[in-house]
Protein backbone atom coordinates (compact mmCIF):
# COMPACT_ATOMS: atom_id res chain seq x y z
CA UNK A 1 0.00 0.00 0.00
CA UNK A 2 1.07 3.26 -0.59
CA UNK A 3 2.97 5.59 1.63
CA UNK A 4 0.46 8.65 2.69
CA UNK A 5 3.30 11.24 3.25
CA UNK A 6 2.26 14.58 5.26
CA UNK A 7 3.07 16.63 1.40
CA UNK A 8 0.36 14.58 -0.05
CA UNK A 9 -2.15 15.49 2.64
CA UNK A 10 -1.03 18.93 2.04
CA UNK A 11 -1.00 19.11 -1.22
CA UNK A 12 -4.67 17.96 -1.22
CA UNK A 13 -5.92 20.14 1.73
CA UNK A 14 -4.84 23.15 -0.48
CA UNK A 15 -6.77 21.58 -3.60
CA UNK A 16 -9.92 21.00 -1.72
CA UNK A 17 -9.67 22.66 1.16
CA UNK A 18 -10.95 19.30 3.37
CA UNK A 19 -10.05 19.04 7.26
CA UNK A 20 -6.60 17.18 7.37
CA UNK A 21 -8.75 13.81 8.51
CA UNK A 22 -10.97 13.93 5.45
CA UNK A 23 -7.72 14.34 3.48
CA UNK A 24 -5.52 11.19 4.99
CA UNK A 25 -8.67 8.94 5.07
CA UNK A 26 -9.31 9.80 1.48
CA UNK A 27 -5.63 9.66 0.48
CA UNK A 28 -5.94 5.91 2.14
CA UNK A 29 -9.09 4.98 0.48
CA UNK A 30 -7.65 6.34 -3.10
CA UNK A 31 -4.27 4.27 -2.44
CA UNK A 32 -2.58 7.50 -2.61
CA UNK A 33 -4.31 8.37 -5.80
CA UNK A 34 -3.90 12.73 -5.85
CA UNK A 35 -7.14 12.43 -8.59
CA UNK A 36 -8.75 9.93 -7.23
CA UNK A 37 -8.91 10.79 -3.50
CA UNK A 38 -9.92 14.51 -4.80
CA UNK A 39 -13.17 13.19 -6.45
CA UNK A 40 -13.82 11.13 -3.30
CA UNK A 41 -13.61 14.48 -1.08
CA UNK A 42 -15.92 15.84 -3.77
CA UNK A 43 -18.16 12.78 -3.42
CA UNK A 44 -18.57 13.33 0.30
CA UNK A 45 -18.55 17.13 -0.18
CA UNK A 46 -21.59 17.26 -2.85
CA UNK A 47 -23.29 14.64 -0.24
CA UNK A 48 -22.48 17.45 2.73
CA UNK A 49 -23.80 20.52 0.60
CA UNK A 50 -26.72 18.95 -0.31
CA UNK A 51 -27.90 19.02 3.33
CA UNK A 52 -27.31 22.79 3.78
CA UNK A 53 -29.08 23.69 0.76
CA UNK A 54 -32.50 24.01 2.71
CA UNK A 55 -31.04 26.23 5.53
CA UNK A 56 -31.87 30.25 5.49
CA UNK A 57 -28.89 32.50 4.16
CA UNK A 58 -29.31 36.22 4.96
CA UNK A 59 -25.75 37.44 5.26
CA UNK A 60 -23.08 37.90 2.80
CA UNK A 61 -21.08 40.03 0.14
CA UNK A 62 -22.08 42.39 -2.17
CA UNK A 63 -18.98 42.21 -4.29
CA UNK A 64 -17.97 44.45 -7.46
CA UNK A 65 -15.72 43.90 -10.41
CA UNK A 66 -15.01 46.69 -13.09
CA UNK A 67 -13.41 45.40 -15.87
CA UNK A 68 -9.71 47.66 -16.72
CA UNK A 69 -11.24 50.49 -18.46
CA UNK A 70 -14.30 51.13 -16.90
CA UNK A 71 -16.81 50.56 -20.16
CA UNK A 72 -17.89 46.93 -18.37
CA UNK A 73 -19.02 46.58 -14.67
CA UNK A 74 -21.23 43.90 -12.26
CA UNK A 75 -22.34 43.54 -9.31
CA UNK A 76 -23.43 40.24 -7.15
CA UNK A 77 -24.91 39.54 -3.99
CA UNK A 78 -23.88 36.37 -2.54
CA UNK A 79 -25.32 35.33 1.07
CA UNK A 80 -24.41 32.80 3.36
CA UNK A 81 -25.54 31.98 6.69
CA UNK A 82 -23.03 34.08 9.13
CA UNK A 83 -21.45 37.09 8.74
CA UNK A 84 -18.29 34.97 10.26
CA UNK A 85 -18.25 33.14 6.81
CA UNK A 86 -18.79 35.94 4.52
CA UNK A 87 -15.34 37.61 5.94
CA UNK A 88 -13.94 34.68 5.52
CA UNK A 89 -11.46 34.60 2.42
CA UNK A 90 -12.79 31.74 0.90
CA UNK A 91 -15.81 33.46 0.58
CA UNK A 92 -14.05 36.68 -0.64
CA UNK A 93 -12.15 34.45 -3.70
CA UNK A 94 -15.71 32.76 -4.26
CA UNK A 95 -17.27 36.33 -5.16
CA UNK A 96 -14.87 37.67 -6.72
CA UNK A 97 -14.61 34.72 -9.38
CA UNK A 98 -18.28 34.62 -9.39
CA UNK A 99 -18.36 38.47 -10.60
CA UNK A 100 -15.76 38.22 -13.18
CA UNK A 101 -17.80 35.22 -14.47
CA UNK A 102 -20.41 37.75 -15.00
CA UNK A 103 -18.48 39.78 -16.60
CA UNK A 104 -16.57 37.54 -18.61
CA UNK A 105 -19.36 35.07 -20.00
CA UNK A 106 -22.83 37.80 -19.78
CA UNK A 107 -24.90 35.09 -18.01
CA UNK A 108 -28.63 36.72 -18.38
CA UNK A 109 -30.32 34.41 -15.08
CA UNK A 110 -29.03 32.77 -12.24
CA UNK A 111 -30.58 29.15 -12.77
CA UNK A 112 -32.77 27.73 -15.15
CA UNK A 113 -35.54 27.81 -12.83
CA UNK A 114 -35.40 31.72 -13.30
CA UNK A 115 -36.05 32.18 -16.65
CA UNK A 116 -39.48 33.19 -17.89
CA UNK A 117 -41.56 30.96 -19.87
CA UNK A 118 -42.02 33.44 -22.89
CA UNK A 119 -38.39 33.08 -23.67
CA UNK A 120 -38.66 29.53 -23.54
CA UNK A 121 -41.32 29.11 -25.72
CA UNK A 122 -40.24 31.06 -28.57
CA UNK A 123 -36.53 29.22 -28.07
CA UNK A 124 -38.44 26.01 -28.17
CA UNK A 125 -40.46 27.41 -31.42
CA UNK A 126 -37.18 28.32 -33.53
CA UNK A 127 -35.40 25.01 -32.46
CA UNK A 128 -38.37 23.03 -33.37
CA UNK A 129 -38.49 24.95 -36.63
CA UNK A 130 -35.16 24.60 -37.65
CA UNK A 131 -35.23 20.44 -36.67
CA UNK A 132 -38.57 20.33 -38.85
CA UNK A 133 -36.58 22.18 -42.17
CA UNK A 134 -33.42 19.95 -41.67
CA UNK A 135 -35.91 17.28 -42.54
CA UNK A 136 -35.49 15.54 -39.23
CA UNK A 137 -38.84 12.91 -38.30
CA UNK A 138 -41.66 14.12 -36.27
CA UNK A 139 -41.24 12.02 -33.48
CA UNK A 140 -37.69 13.38 -33.04
CA UNK A 141 -37.98 16.78 -33.16
CA UNK A 142 -38.92 17.67 -29.27
CA UNK A 143 -36.02 15.37 -28.18
CA UNK A 144 -33.63 17.45 -30.72
CA UNK A 145 -35.62 20.88 -29.25
CA UNK A 146 -35.23 20.28 -25.84
CA UNK A 147 -31.44 19.01 -26.45
CA UNK A 148 -31.13 22.42 -27.75
CA UNK A 149 -32.80 24.39 -24.71
CA UNK A 150 -30.76 22.61 -22.69
CA UNK A 151 -27.42 24.09 -24.18
CA UNK A 152 -29.41 27.39 -24.37
CA UNK A 153 -29.45 27.19 -20.48
CA UNK A 154 -25.95 26.42 -20.09
CA UNK A 155 -25.04 29.65 -22.31
CA UNK A 156 -27.48 32.11 -20.85
CA UNK A 157 -27.35 30.81 -16.75
CA UNK A 158 -24.86 31.81 -14.37
CA UNK A 159 -25.13 28.02 -12.54
CA UNK A 160 -24.58 25.77 -15.84
CA UNK A 161 -21.86 27.84 -17.29
CA UNK A 162 -18.32 26.38 -17.95
CA UNK A 163 -16.22 28.89 -14.93
CA UNK A 164 -13.74 30.62 -16.65
CA UNK A 165 -10.60 29.71 -14.71
CA UNK A 166 -11.13 26.18 -15.07
CA UNK A 167 -13.73 25.15 -17.92
CA UNK A 168 -13.99 21.77 -16.43
CA UNK A 169 -16.39 22.52 -13.49
CA UNK A 170 -19.60 24.77 -14.06
CA UNK A 171 -20.42 27.59 -11.44
CA UNK A 172 -22.90 24.86 -9.74
CA UNK A 173 -19.86 22.71 -8.82
CA UNK A 174 -17.71 25.70 -7.69
CA UNK A 175 -20.71 26.98 -5.66
CA UNK A 176 -20.91 23.07 -3.89
CA UNK A 177 -17.64 22.80 -3.62
CA UNK A 178 -17.49 26.66 -1.49
CA UNK A 179 -20.39 25.10 0.36
CA UNK A 180 -18.48 21.54 0.97
CA UNK A 181 -15.07 24.18 2.12
CA UNK A 182 -17.47 26.61 4.07
CA UNK A 183 -19.90 24.18 6.02
CA UNK A 184 -22.21 26.88 5.27
CA UNK A 185 -25.52 26.82 2.81
CA UNK A 186 -24.45 29.57 0.19
CA UNK A 187 -26.43 31.29 -2.65
CA UNK A 188 -26.04 33.58 -5.32
CA UNK A 189 -29.09 35.55 -5.29
CA UNK A 190 -28.90 38.63 -7.96
CA UNK A 191 -26.28 40.32 -10.28
CA UNK A 192 -26.19 42.78 -12.93
CA UNK A 193 -23.70 43.50 -15.50
CA UNK A 194 -23.91 47.28 -17.06
CA UNK A 195 -21.49 47.88 -20.36
CA UNK A 196 -21.06 51.24 -21.70
CA UNK A 197 -24.08 52.45 -24.23
CA UNK A 198 -25.40 48.64 -24.69
CA UNK B 1 -13.70 99.19 -7.07
CA UNK B 2 -12.24 96.28 -5.30
CA UNK B 3 -9.16 94.32 -6.97
CA UNK B 4 -9.29 91.18 -8.70
CA UNK B 5 -6.55 89.11 -6.85
CA UNK B 6 -4.61 86.15 -8.61
CA UNK B 7 -5.71 84.55 -5.35
CA UNK B 8 -9.38 85.19 -6.01
CA UNK B 9 -9.16 84.06 -9.24
CA UNK B 10 -7.24 81.01 -8.50
CA UNK B 11 -10.17 80.16 -5.62
CA UNK B 12 -12.93 80.46 -7.61
CA UNK B 13 -11.17 78.22 -10.25
CA UNK B 14 -11.19 75.83 -8.23
CA UNK B 15 -14.72 76.00 -6.87
CA UNK B 16 -16.42 75.91 -10.17
CA UNK B 17 -13.78 74.55 -12.41
CA UNK B 18 -14.25 77.27 -15.03
CA UNK B 19 -11.72 78.77 -16.91
CA UNK B 20 -9.02 82.08 -16.13
CA UNK B 21 -10.94 84.72 -18.21
CA UNK B 22 -14.15 83.29 -17.31
CA UNK B 23 -13.51 83.58 -13.46
CA UNK B 24 -12.09 86.78 -13.82
CA UNK B 25 -14.64 88.53 -15.37
CA UNK B 26 -17.01 87.16 -13.13
CA UNK B 27 -15.15 88.58 -10.17
CA UNK B 28 -14.81 91.87 -12.20
CA UNK B 29 -18.39 92.08 -12.76
CA UNK B 30 -19.10 90.95 -9.19
CA UNK B 31 -16.89 93.38 -7.62
CA UNK B 32 -14.81 91.18 -5.87
CA UNK B 33 -17.60 89.12 -4.66
CA UNK B 34 -17.00 84.98 -4.65
CA UNK B 35 -20.56 83.86 -3.51
CA UNK B 36 -21.86 86.47 -6.33
CA UNK B 37 -18.64 85.68 -8.69
CA UNK B 38 -20.07 82.03 -8.36
CA UNK B 39 -23.62 82.36 -8.84
CA UNK B 40 -22.61 84.19 -12.22
CA UNK B 41 -20.55 81.60 -13.72
CA UNK B 42 -23.26 79.11 -12.80
CA UNK B 43 -25.45 80.28 -14.27
CA UNK B 44 -23.58 80.79 -17.53
CA UNK B 45 -22.53 77.36 -17.14
CA UNK B 46 -26.51 76.53 -16.60
CA UNK B 47 -27.16 78.58 -20.36
CA UNK B 48 -24.19 76.43 -21.91
CA UNK B 49 -24.51 72.92 -20.89
CA UNK B 50 -28.79 73.43 -21.51
CA UNK B 51 -27.44 73.95 -25.33
CA UNK B 52 -25.37 70.31 -24.33
CA UNK B 53 -28.33 68.62 -23.13
CA UNK B 54 -29.68 67.18 -26.62
CA UNK B 55 -26.10 65.78 -28.02
CA UNK B 56 -26.05 61.91 -28.15
CA UNK B 57 -23.82 60.55 -25.01
CA UNK B 58 -22.50 56.84 -26.14
CA UNK B 59 -19.36 57.03 -24.60
CA UNK B 60 -18.79 57.14 -20.98
CA UNK B 61 -17.67 54.91 -17.35
CA UNK B 62 -19.51 52.19 -15.21
CA UNK B 63 -18.39 53.28 -11.71
CA UNK B 64 -19.01 50.57 -8.53
CA UNK B 65 -19.49 51.66 -5.11
CA UNK B 66 -18.92 48.87 -2.39
CA UNK B 67 -19.29 50.69 1.63
CA UNK B 68 -17.06 49.25 4.09
CA UNK B 69 -17.72 46.05 4.93
CA UNK B 70 -19.45 45.07 1.76
CA UNK B 71 -22.86 44.93 2.52
CA UNK B 72 -23.91 47.43 0.50
CA UNK B 73 -23.01 47.94 -3.21
CA UNK B 74 -24.02 50.32 -5.94
CA UNK B 75 -23.34 50.16 -10.19
CA UNK B 76 -23.89 52.88 -11.75
CA UNK B 77 -23.21 53.82 -15.63
CA UNK B 78 -22.86 57.73 -16.69
CA UNK B 79 -22.43 58.56 -20.02
CA UNK B 80 -20.56 61.65 -21.92
CA UNK B 81 -19.71 62.56 -25.80
CA UNK B 82 -16.01 61.13 -26.33
CA UNK B 83 -13.88 58.64 -24.30
CA UNK B 84 -11.59 61.62 -24.04
CA UNK B 85 -13.82 62.86 -21.11
CA UNK B 86 -14.65 59.77 -19.75
CA UNK B 87 -11.14 59.17 -19.07
CA UNK B 88 -10.87 62.86 -16.86
CA UNK B 89 -10.28 63.06 -13.36
CA UNK B 90 -13.23 65.41 -13.64
CA UNK B 91 -15.50 62.82 -15.14
CA UNK B 92 -14.05 60.08 -12.78
CA UNK B 93 -14.77 62.33 -9.98
CA UNK B 94 -18.66 62.96 -10.67
CA UNK B 95 -19.02 59.00 -11.27
CA UNK B 96 -17.86 58.04 -7.82
CA UNK B 97 -19.58 60.79 -6.12
CA UNK B 98 -22.77 60.12 -7.87
CA UNK B 99 -21.92 56.26 -6.45
CA UNK B 100 -21.56 57.20 -3.36
CA UNK B 101 -24.97 59.60 -3.37
CA UNK B 102 -26.87 56.63 -4.27
CA UNK B 103 -25.36 54.25 -1.96
CA UNK B 104 -26.02 56.86 0.77
CA UNK B 105 -30.08 58.17 -0.37
CA UNK B 106 -31.10 54.89 -2.11
CA UNK B 107 -32.97 56.91 -4.72
CA UNK B 108 -35.09 54.75 -7.05
CA UNK B 109 -35.21 56.46 -9.97
CA UNK B 110 -32.98 59.04 -11.98
CA UNK B 111 -35.56 61.86 -12.64
CA UNK B 112 -39.25 62.42 -12.45
CA UNK B 113 -39.69 60.96 -15.62
CA UNK B 114 -38.91 57.91 -15.14
CA UNK B 115 -41.32 57.16 -11.69
CA UNK B 116 -44.09 54.67 -13.32
CA UNK B 117 -47.58 56.33 -13.50
CA UNK B 118 -49.36 53.30 -10.45
CA UNK B 119 -46.88 54.85 -8.25
CA UNK B 120 -47.75 58.06 -8.89
CA UNK B 121 -51.59 57.85 -8.73
CA UNK B 122 -51.45 55.75 -5.22
CA UNK B 123 -49.49 58.53 -3.72
CA UNK B 124 -51.54 60.99 -5.18
CA UNK B 125 -54.58 59.42 -3.59
CA UNK B 126 -52.60 58.91 -0.17
CA UNK B 127 -51.87 63.02 -0.21
CA UNK B 128 -55.33 64.11 -0.65
CA UNK B 129 -56.94 61.81 1.70
CA UNK B 130 -54.42 62.87 4.27
CA UNK B 131 -55.37 66.72 3.51
CA UNK B 132 -59.16 65.42 3.34
CA UNK B 133 -58.70 64.21 6.78
CA UNK B 134 -56.86 67.66 8.21
CA UNK B 135 -60.21 69.27 7.45
CA UNK B 136 -58.46 70.95 4.55
CA UNK B 137 -60.96 72.79 1.74
CA UNK B 138 -61.09 70.96 -1.46
CA UNK B 139 -59.95 73.77 -3.27
CA UNK B 140 -56.57 73.73 -2.13
CA UNK B 141 -56.46 69.17 -1.75
CA UNK B 142 -55.18 69.36 -5.04
CA UNK B 143 -52.53 72.22 -4.68
CA UNK B 144 -51.15 70.53 -1.38
CA UNK B 145 -50.78 66.64 -2.53
CA UNK B 146 -48.83 68.36 -5.95
CA UNK B 147 -46.43 69.93 -3.32
CA UNK B 148 -46.39 66.07 -1.05
CA UNK B 149 -45.64 64.95 -4.40
CA UNK B 150 -43.13 67.41 -5.48
CA UNK B 151 -41.33 66.16 -1.85
CA UNK B 152 -41.30 62.72 -3.07
CA UNK B 153 -40.00 63.43 -6.17
CA UNK B 154 -36.68 65.01 -4.28
CA UNK B 155 -36.34 62.05 -1.84
CA UNK B 156 -36.43 59.14 -4.52
CA UNK B 157 -35.27 61.00 -7.83
CA UNK B 158 -31.75 60.78 -7.76
CA UNK B 159 -31.27 64.22 -9.66
CA UNK B 160 -33.76 66.11 -7.35
CA UNK B 161 -31.94 64.56 -4.26
CA UNK B 162 -29.50 67.07 -2.62
CA UNK B 163 -26.08 66.26 -2.84
CA UNK B 164 -24.44 64.51 0.45
CA UNK B 165 -21.42 66.24 0.12
CA UNK B 166 -22.92 69.54 -0.41
CA UNK B 167 -26.45 69.39 0.43
CA UNK B 168 -26.73 73.47 -1.15
CA UNK B 169 -27.08 71.64 -4.45
CA UNK B 170 -29.23 68.76 -6.28
CA UNK B 171 -27.42 65.85 -8.09
CA UNK B 172 -29.12 68.01 -11.14
CA UNK B 173 -26.84 71.30 -10.07
CA UNK B 174 -23.44 68.96 -9.72
CA UNK B 175 -24.59 67.47 -13.13
CA UNK B 176 -25.15 70.62 -14.78
CA UNK B 177 -21.37 71.94 -13.29
CA UNK B 178 -19.79 69.03 -14.73
CA UNK B 179 -21.12 69.56 -18.52
CA UNK B 180 -20.30 73.28 -17.71
CA UNK B 181 -16.83 72.16 -16.58
CA UNK B 182 -16.11 69.24 -19.05
CA UNK B 183 -17.79 70.71 -22.56
CA UNK B 184 -19.61 68.00 -23.02
CA UNK B 185 -23.60 66.17 -22.38
CA UNK B 186 -23.21 64.43 -19.60
CA UNK B 187 -26.19 62.02 -18.84
CA UNK B 188 -26.79 59.43 -15.68
CA UNK B 189 -27.74 56.59 -17.42
CA UNK B 190 -28.83 54.02 -15.14
CA UNK B 191 -28.31 52.46 -11.41
CA UNK B 192 -28.06 49.59 -9.05
CA UNK B 193 -28.16 49.54 -5.10
CA UNK B 194 -28.08 46.14 -3.33
CA UNK B 195 -28.33 45.56 -0.17
CA UNK B 196 -27.51 41.98 1.31
CA UNK B 197 -30.69 40.31 2.46
CA UNK B 198 -32.98 43.44 1.42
Amino acid sequence: MAEITATLVKELREKTGAGMMDCKNALKDAEGDMDKAVEILRKKGIARASKKADRAVNEGRIEAYIHPGSKLGVLVEINCETDFVAKTDDFLTFTRDVAMQIAASAPLFVKREDVDQATIDSEMEIYRAQAKDQGKPDNIIDRIAAGKLDKFYSEICLMEQPFVKDPDKTIENLLTETIAKLGENISIRRFIRFKVGE
